[in-house]
């Protein structure tokens, strides 16, 4: 399907989806709920409360005291591309560690806005090596250290706690993709010495897509006013936005915002710290353990490197024979179950299963495994059938004693 | 208030108010409820289907057969950059239209993309001079015109029909920022020959904030593909945009698209449409010569030239020794109406209040009217009381007859 086709005259009323893929997930409702709040207008003094509420939920999330705590209106990847807009100059040396396909991004966009880039590459599968970084830090140290915490296409976690005390010794700056991360496993921005981070609503935060949550370190926010040139876009330009929201009740700031997608992280949030950061992380490396329990007793297996593994998403290899595209369609035709294509190198050779937010339970697990046992059965890949719904059952009964 | 303070415990619960100001207003409530339409993920195919409405309801509002008509997601003001900062290339002379802020934004977003910006200025209050825009276009064209269409600033309206042909006849191009007049006055792109234009849904087409409509001309699109240097921004990057739009099923879009506010635009879009364009510019037109006969039976003057002015917002000048933002503050307090302050020159000399979208209305003319009325009178204003509303209501009658 193109653009130009007839308009279809009903409401909209899109698919009954189970969204166990990459991310969105699916949202919780008092989150979709409060995307109806009426707008705040830009004078109005209701509107300063909203801002800053965000701004101390996004703190207590991001394991922060920085004051500059804001969200960016726009995806996720608006926050990333206004953090290395802001951050970098034409010129300025950026170390990015490579893992998967959100470190080629970093490279393109780092590169976009003026950076001479150099990478640290790790094989599909793993982590950059934590040493190899240090030591690139120390011995030349760039201006920033771009990397992704959580790589949803290869599922692997990155330590970045070492990396962030050198570059805190060097005088470098750290910034880290924590978009599948943030709400799912640890991101402690102060302990490791982070000075920019970026959070999405849609993957482990319950919320829709269309907001990214973004913290700045007080060195990174000194630094944006000691540019000597303009930062390349208006609307991405942290200098300009970490002023607004400090001055979060002065009308300057109102006519940019979409308090619809502010309730909404709002809403997220309270309800992410109402259930407690570490009963969260847990209950998303719960899921994934089921989860992966389920796929091995049904004869499926994993990639990447076992013990480098995100608890929010799972990388299972497709099996021999198997049509990698068809598995996706039937899952989703008859089972209205959403599971994902991989990217790159991994293309038809990996499905990505997410367990992240609300989908990161016990009833969302059972449901993707005999939705996927159903169809792999009925392609003739042979299997024991029920087995993947009792492991993943015994494993979360095991636990939960 | 400024950020750091404590986090409010409750529920989001912002006050009622009537929306007069200078945008957003109220929504209609069948598009905030349409925001929370469940996520719609990268690849599922029911997002091919949401892009093609948005895009086919969005050619009918702008009058284009433009293929390239999308949404930018971000703010109003994303959609004008991304727009300046895709069509400019450094060096280029960029001719600006100013009559007011938004006007002096556009200069100041054409220069951040490197532009030589020239301008043609007019006193705020009246529109630019056609016949000097139409002879500096023709005397040494320049890559790009650029002017507001409707200025809330100034509330003028802007002819630009004989701008676009002059445009046309030299291989300029012209955008126009439609943010506050589309779907509350005509807007004919194809027949004014406007390459690009943007409009914001939470003005008069009854939507929230966060959400730009662009529209592109044939010749505006092949002009972003042959660039010789990248745009600013990936993020607002309308040769990407524009390509996964057109290839609006392709999995590369999804993961930026914030289908909460794409479902809201649908609805937003069909209730534009369901009532017709013609009745709708109709409408604004009624509700402000009410509001505006109300006003002057209330002993109050108007701001700029009366035959420019837009349908959808009035400015009013503030009576001698009336406390402007006294007057704002009591009508929020005590009547949970906002109209809005004017900016630079007119700062504490003018009231802005808007007629845009469902607020376009009788019931909302004469809340308005009848708040401001006791809060002047309440502060010495000499008025004869009812004096407004009922002046409103028989303009309203006459109409109708």
């Amino acid at each position: 399907m193109h653009l130009g086709q007839p308009l279809s005259p009903s409401p909209l009323d899109p698919p009954r989806r189970l969204l166990m893929g990459s991310g969105p997930s699916n949202p919780e409702p008092r989150v979709l709920q409060a995307l109806a709040t009426a707008p705040i207008a830009a004078d109005d003094p209701a509107l300063g409360g909203l801002l800053n509420d965000v701004s101390a939920l996004g703190r207590v999330l991001f394991k922060t005291t920085n004051l500059d705590t804001l969200a960016v209106m726009g995806a996720s990847r608006s926050g990333i591309e206004a953090v290395l807009a802001s951050l970098i100059q034409p010129g300025d040396r950026v170390l990015v560690g490579v893992f998967g396909h959100f470190g080629e991004l970093l490279c393109a966009l780092a590169a976009r806005h003026g950076a001479q880039v150099e990478r640290v590459d790790a094989e599909w599968g793993r982590p950059v090596d934590v040493d190899e970084i240090v030591a690139r830090v120390r011995r030349d140290p760039p201006r920033l250290v771009a990397i992704v915490h959580a790589d949803t296409s290869t599922g692997i976690l990155q330590p970045v706690a070492a990396i962030g005390a050198a570059c805190r010794d060097v005088g470098a700056l750290l910034m880290i993709d924590a978009v599948l991360s943030l709400g799912g496993c640890e991101v402690d921005v102060d302990g490791w010495a982070v000075d920019a981070a970026i959070g999405g609503l849609q993957k482990c935060l319950g919320g829709p897509p269309g907001l990214a949550l973004v913290t700045l370190s007080k060195r990174a926010s000194e630094l944006l006013h000691e540019r000597t040139r303009p930062i390349d876009s208006a609307y991405l330009d942290l200098a300009r936005l970490t002023q607004q929201w400090r001055e979060c009740d002065s009308q300057t700031g109102g006519p940019e915002l979409s308090t619809s997608m502010l309730a909404a992280a709002r809403e997220a949030l309270r309800i992410v710290l109402a259930e407690g950061l570490q009963p969260r992380w847990q209950r998303h490396a719960a899921a994934s353990r089921a989860l992966r329990a389920g796929l091995r007793a049904m004869g499926l297996e994993f990639f990447g490197a076992l013990d480098s593994r995100v608890p929010m998403i799972t990388l299972v290899q497709v099996p021999d024979g198997i049509d990698e595209p068809g598995v996706r369609a039937q899952l989703l035709d008859e089972h209205g179950i959403e599971i994902m294509a991989a990217f790159g190198p991994l293309r038809g050779r990996v499905w990505r299963i997410g367990t992240m937010g609300t989908n990161a339970r016990v009833p969302s697990v059972t449901a993707v495994l005999a939705g996927l046992e159903a169809v792999l059965a009925s392609r003739g890949f042979a299997l024991a059938r029920g087995a993947g719904v009792d492991a993943a059952l015994a494993v979360a009964t095991a636990h939960r004693r």
